[in-house]
């Protein structure tokens, strides 16, 4: 099918002039635009494919160059960007300069905020409501869409309950496809299941109707009577929406989001509503795709594919280890060893490849729902009990536990082991997803442990040197494939790091994976420029391995600290606070680190080449400090070294 | 009236022995005991009073040896003090070396976790039911009590949500005083208002079976006649629970939460149901002393008083300006001059000192509650449509948007201005509520502008600057009276300092209010030491002054950054990673300010002498510092610096 109507939709405006057949075949044609660029390549598919209709419904009920849209956990957004002018850019998608994975308000003003963590949209779209009364725009509408998996986290019922409050006319269109990226757990997930049962009003009408004649009106039957009454009521009565409406909402639905017509007509009708409205739509991910109809999870980000005749056929398939599995693999271990350890997720079964886990401890697998703040709470009351609990969430994510961490973990000082993947740079996903701020703020809590392995063979070591340390710990690990440093590996002891290669020139003092980067940095000094810079895998960021740390800094020419993490207040500026409450000089001290600004999405090893993180860069800035320090630097520019 | 009862009650068992005439008897010695404590000192009295019965009826129904209970918000927690032990220390609460303010492990195996942040006690009771699970202890039992004020926190309906999955034995006890500190709002507080009003199952069937006999069964009567019946149901059926049985729980109440006998009935039918409990216990916040009970905002944590024949008498009336004060103040002016500027507050309307501005600028004030997730994310929808929010939270609260502050906020480059109020230590309520992290963690985030006034006349002026600059803007200050240094004060430019005396045998790099305490301490160096040390005011920590740090690092004999924040990643910090960018050594630079432990609960002023923030502790530093540089200290040892 070759494209007709989607060219022709140049701003939502257009969308307006097509008839509902012209529109039928513009569903179609996105759909086969979405199926064909992400089949090139990995993105999220299976929730875009859902919210086809939708995303065409709502730009028809609505004017969004004055109202306002907010899409929840934005990778639902791909859609939307066909209609809003990016149609000929989507298959960009992800790359380098190309359109980001998430809205993004740079590139069109149809995006008003990059969302990659889930759950704030109905909180930014009441806020905006809010505001646009307050600035002389009460006439402009507010729509937060958000998905059944987004739901249960915790901002979400805040900003419920805010609404609730505030009786604004404001829309939350909860998309519910019955999945979270895993599938969904929670009191909630059964509550929108019982919803889902009772499609409609007329039918609960019905059933009462039924039961009203058979009423005796006196004595015990009556009781009886009154309490099946009441039972049959809560499990029908409300539409599926008794909790919304108690919050002060209307709710209306559930609907079918797949057909535009009732979409289209319902939305109308909620235009027409004054107060907070909650419309419950019923999609399925990856709609109109068999492969992805049939496994969603599997299709959220798949690997690039080639639609064959029968099937689907994978471009290529991933062999190669990540750290991801590492740390998986371990925890398989210690569970199998240790019935008191149990593994925590939020919604991340999948991303974090604890699928294995779940299947075979069932009772040592907690999966909170995407309730991050919750799920470190609720570790912290495990580790009280002597249950050794490991949370395993992105680095990105348990940016929302913060406050428990500091509050349940840290002053308590419970040991919680917190495996953090994803930490530092995440290639496609971009900013919301970088995991950049973990060292920084995990070491100004008191009692807490921040580690992160050199390399794969740190990373089992350093699991279970965590369980028997009596006090919080965490661990962070890059999305990245596993490196393995040739070595007789020392053992992981508190606060101590490995030096891998001691030189005197120089030396890197390196944070996490990077240590095999610098490495390879130290091996082309050597060879290319004459110089003999050595390489400490750190280990730990706190408690600092001190007496090293100053033994390089008094003893090398030049000190470089390198990590994958922001530069204020990281790994760097602990080694600068050590030299510092040492009275030591650290004029030939520098740090290499994740820069003052938002790194934009692009494959990890460019992110890492701009920030000056690779071979290159470091390789650079060696050079950089042994001039400064006067060393004699072989000044063979044989290309290897490449300008920055 | 003298104690006879409480003295006998050295731990829950004695209760058992009890009659109920005594357990009368003894709740009232207990008012008695709160009464007499709490009129001699400010501490949290009104929610003490309300829980008396609750707490009583809790350890006679339970066993707390073995099994779990969680108070959160812990100021509600003198009752159960008195009753495990600590009667005897009761007047010793919220001082330096006496009982805690809030639940504290160390004190007693009664108290579980320190809780000073609301909201998180279902997740760590949920948490400890699981873990007790693991470690082979099915049997325990798991109690968490929450307030109405906290319940509205997102983590609350996280963990109600997990746990209705779940399905675990688990209780949660909703002590519902229609009260934050301030009044409630919000979509969830009109809900509990609803179900106050539908006492009992019994009154919906009378209601139910009046309306019977009056059905036309068919016709539009009948539609009429349903619709009625569901609206009836809707205000009456579900017992007031409807909200908490869609999450899986099993709900009960409301019941009297100041009849002894009912508690305890309704406690012992709860602990043999399996599954998650939701019991609603209505209290009175103040209960059995009028004076709260008439004003239990006012008595949330009063001054101290006198209990006079007509009333009470205030012991002391603080005449004194805080900085709390100040900021309100020009937060006024701010909203009397532009409509477009709006102030949200997280429930924190009376200590924040906004009550004014709630009731002059009805339209600018928005109290979401406890929700400072939302709040934020809120705030940045605001900012989106050139509103100009200014999110007033206590700095440790605020721990709880950290998020936020990075996806909504920072990441959007959108211009919320944050005033943090109690940034550093904030004395009696001790370590849960000291703003020790927000320098630290603030400074991370790209976009962010990171501000401390040093005096009140930086307050204003700094407010100024935030709302004028297009970005997000954090304005931290203690809790603490304010301080005016006599100067004429330059004008706020973005990342300058201030200086306020030059010298160069050394200087002090002063974040925030300490400027005072430098100043006097640089006035003891001179005159007492003959030693000529600067001031200077950072005012800004992000972006840094680095003309201003560097100069004084290259010129002055020593360098001293003073800050009431984490020593970790903080100013100080920023100041050594300015050095150590530039080159300069770092070897004369110390950094002053809260170490890597948790300080307890003391006076404000006891805390920063503990610490080395006093005139005293900074003096000593200076001093060391200079005899290090190898300065001429005019060694008259004539008691004024004192040895730390």
């Amino acid at each position: 099918m070759s494209s007709t109507m989607l060219p022709r939709i140049g701003s939502p405006a257009d969308l307006k002039t097509l008839s509902e057949k012209e529109l039928e075949q513009l569903a179609a044609e996105m759909r086969e635009e979405l199926i064909g660029v992400v089949g090139r390549r990995s993105a999220h598919f299976a929730s875009n494919l859902g919210v086809v209709e939708l995303c065409l419904a709502l730009h028809l009920a609505y004017d969004f160059t004055t109202d306002r849209l907010i899409w929840d956990t934005g990778h639902q957004i791909y859609p939307h960007k066909l209609i809003t002018g990016r149609a000929d850019q989507l298959h960009t998608i992800r790359t380098k300069g190309g359109l980001m994975g998430y809205p993004n308000p740079a590139e069109s003003p149809f995006d008003l905020f990059m969302t990659g963590h889930a759950g704030c949209a109905p909180s930014t779209a009441l806020g905006m409501k809010a505001g646009d009364e307050l600035v002389g725009h009460p006439e402009r509408r507010s729509v937060a869409v958000i998905g059944d998996g987004a739901f249960p986290s915790g901002i979400v019922f805040e900003a419920l309950n805010n609404a609730g409050g505030l009786r604004k006319k404001f829309l939350v269109v909860l998309n519910d496809n019955k999945m979270s990226i895993c599938p969904r757990v929670g009191g909630l997930a059964y509550y929108l299941d019982k919803a889902r049962m009772t499609p409609t009003y007329n039918d609960w009408n019905k059933r009462v109707r039924k039961l009203l004649p058979s009423i005796p009106l006196v004595g015990e039957g009556a009781d009886r009577w009154l309490q099946q009454f009441k039972d049959a009521i809560k499990a029908s009565i409300h539409d599926g929406g008794m909790l919304f409406e108690e919050l002060g909402f209307a709710y209306i639905g559930p609907i079918d989001g797949h057909d535009l017509r009732t979409l289209r007509a319902y939305l109308e009708r909620v235009k027409a509503m004054d107060g907070p409205v909650l419309l419950h739509v019923l999609t399925d991910k990856g709609h109109g795709f068999a492969p992805a109809e049939k496994d969603p999870v599997k299709f959220h980000a798949p690997a690039p594919f080639h639609q064959a005749e029968h099937g689907i056929v994978p471009l290529k398939i991933s062999s190669s280890r990540a750290y991801t599995d590492a740390v998986s693999a371990a925890l398989f271990e210690v569970l199998q060893r240790d019935p008191k350890v149990a593994v925590l997720t939020a919604a991340m079964c999948e991303g974090n490849k604890l699928q294995r886990i779940r299947e075979t401890f069932p009772n040592q697998f907690f999966d909170v729902g995407i309730c991050e703040s919750h799920a470190v709470a609720f570790a912290a009351g495990m580790a009280k009990t002597g249950a050794r609990p490991v949370v395993d969430i992105y680095s990105t994510f348990l940016q929302r536990s913060f406050d428990q961490i500091f509050q349940e973990v840290a002053l308590q000082n419970l040991p919680v082991v917190f495996t953090l993947d994803r930490a530092g740079l995440v290639g496609a996903d971009g900013p919301t997803h970088h995991g950049s701020y973990d060292l920084a703020y995990m070491r100004i809590f008191p009692n807490m442990v921040v580690m992160a392995p050199g390399d794969e063979k740190d990373v089992a070591p350093m699991l279970e040197f965590a369980l028997r340390h009596d006090a919080p710990v965490s661990i962070r690990y890059p999305k990245a494939n596993v490196e393995t440093i040739d070595r007789e590996v020392q053992p992981i002891e508190l606060g101590q790091a490995e030096i891998l290669e001691w030189e005197t020139d120089g030396v890197f003092l390196a944070c996490g994976t990077l240590v095999g980067t610098c490495l390879r940095a130290a091996e082309r000094l050597r060879e290319v420029y004459g110089l003999r810079v050595g390489v400490v895998n750190a280990r730990f960021v706190k408690p600092l391995d001190k007496p090293t740390v100053l033994k390089a800094i008094e003893e090398c020419g030049f000190v470089l600290t390198v990590e994958e993490g922001c530069l204020a207040g990281g790994f760097g500026s602990a080694v600068l606070e050590a030299a510092s409450d040492a009275g030591l000089t650290t004029a030939h001290v520098r740090r290499l680190g994740l820069p003052d600004y938002f790194v934009l999405h692009a494959e990890r090893e460019e992110q890492l080449a701009e920030v000056g993180l690779d071979v290159d860069g470091i390789t650079q800035a060696a050079l950089d400090m042994a001039r400064a320090a006067g060393l004699p630097v072989a000044a063979l520019e044989n290309g290897h070294a490449c300008a920055r």
